[in-house]
């Protein structure tokens, strides 16, 4: 137990600086569709808590967002934040954008590595990585009424997806602390990457042989 | 428990209430929307009864909506009513808004007092009422691709906040059912009150100080 | 269990197809709407899946779709085949929608029955069975911000309320197996039929007798 003060301290650090980033950054998008107070409270929740509450529903455990108090008051810190100081286009609006692809690696491991303590599949581990990763922004999306970004060509999911993997193999082959560092570095690493290169993924495409013929319209 | 009696079948009224007038008033917006039959059973249980379930999902225990089956058979009454007759523009309507507004109380107090009662903390009780109250009414918007109401510049979602911290705090002090009553009753208050006296809350500011400078754009 | 051997494969066949039909159908969406890869695996998790883990989560029960990897295997075989081939227009296009059909049905029955297998009311077992079937399809048509097609005339979710009440009744009375069967049947038959016939639901109406008298606007 001793031993694992360092990492896992490291580990909870990123995961509540993931929570206050995404409350800060749910609070922002209510501020840039002019909601109220409330509509700042619901947002930041919803972006800092909803893939981990997703999870915890997804493996039916108490969703530790509600039993730890911590979670509830860091979304809440970050609403306020938000609600009072305008950050767009400041140093503090990049250091969020940080902070955010950080924790993204982090949640990704968690998912991934809660389900395999409760012996599921590793596909249905991968999936749970992904889900508590992206879940909150996809809800947070649904609720303004805009396409979620996991589909909008930036490589949010994808991130998501390849640090899940490198969690729930390395938590496979015993090591689930390297794990997490593994899936927190890849997601730093990869999402400043991929928007400094401008990374896409490939479009669908047809693997019929083309025939030439008529179609209607 | 004999002496319960008198608030308990009072709360269940308001409760049971609540989820009628939420049925009508799903079924009333299918109407407005066009919608088939389906459509009415649809918003009529999402309106009624999907901030309880989304309640007791959190909560990890079996949905009352589903188990007690009064509850779906008053939304599904609901549903019926707001399809066999046009009420928009009646008394019958306002009659709706009033039992919406005490239902919104009843429900606050419900959540708050179900998660103390598994020693929640306070904050995540606060949370859990909200959900109840607002909860449905948040699904049922989105379902149909509007705006939430909760973020509309409505004080529904703060008439809720305020009946959940009242509920919850008696509830801490050992009065449950005082709690119950209260929130009805502030709920009831403040919703005429808001909608009387045109309440909204105050936007989002910028506590930096104001420094002339130039931006791009 | 010798015995059951027969309907239970043909029931275990048609479920799945339902999850590989179902998962093509969500990628073709994904399609449509020129999403990238990710796109295509979380619309056809959703279609595929997202009706099961509702009713499993409303059920308080381990989501099957998450312990049973041929699940989760076959939804995202769907999302392959919609990303690699064009089937839009094609023969293997009807006969997706036959599978969706008669999955319709099979979705049905399992909600309902595993809902009276939990001693739930009749009323809520059919309500199970409903979610089962169209809650996929239901939170899919959210995610890509369209109206949810059970609400567009279709009989999409009446087909499925008939095989529900089938499934349900015949197993109170014993015979779960031929409610599996006759749901499957009836979903298959019906939905053909409302097709071929333009079949559509009445419309809301106004019991109230007709006075003749002014309005205002």
């Amino acid at each position: 137990m001793s031993t694992t003060v360092g990492p896992t301290l490291i580990f909870q650090a990123v995961d509540l600086a993931g929570v206050l980033a995404n409350g800060v950054l749910g609070g922002l998008l209510a501020r840039r569709l002019g909601f109220d107070p409330v509509g700042f409270v619901v947002l930041a929740l919803i972006s800092g808590l909803g893939g981990g509450v997703l999870r915890d529903l997804l493996l039916q455990v108490p969703p530790v967002a509600l039993h730890n108090p911590a979670y509830l008051g860091v979304a809440l810190a970050g609403a306020a934040i938000a609600f009072l100081v305008d950050l767009r286009g400041t140093l503090t609006h990049r250091g969020l954008v940080v902070a955010d692809a950080l924790a993204l690696g982090a949640w990704a491991a968690t998912g991934a590595t809660k389900a395999l303590a409760q012996d599921l599949p590793l596909l249905s581990a991968i999936l749970l990585g992904l889900v508590t990763a992206v879940g909150g922004g996809m809800i947070r999306d649904l609720v303004v009424r805009e396409i979620p970004k996991v589909f909008s060509g930036t490589l949010y999911a994808s991130v998501a997806l390849v640090s899940a993997v490198a969690a729930a193999l390395l938590a496979l082959a015993g090591h689930p602390e390297m794990g997490m560092g593994s899936a927190i570095l890849l997601a730093g690493v990869l999402a400043v990457a991929a928007r400094r290169f401008g990374w896409v993924l490939p479009a669908a495409t047809d693997l019929r042989p083309r025939i030439p013929h008529r179609r209607r319209g």
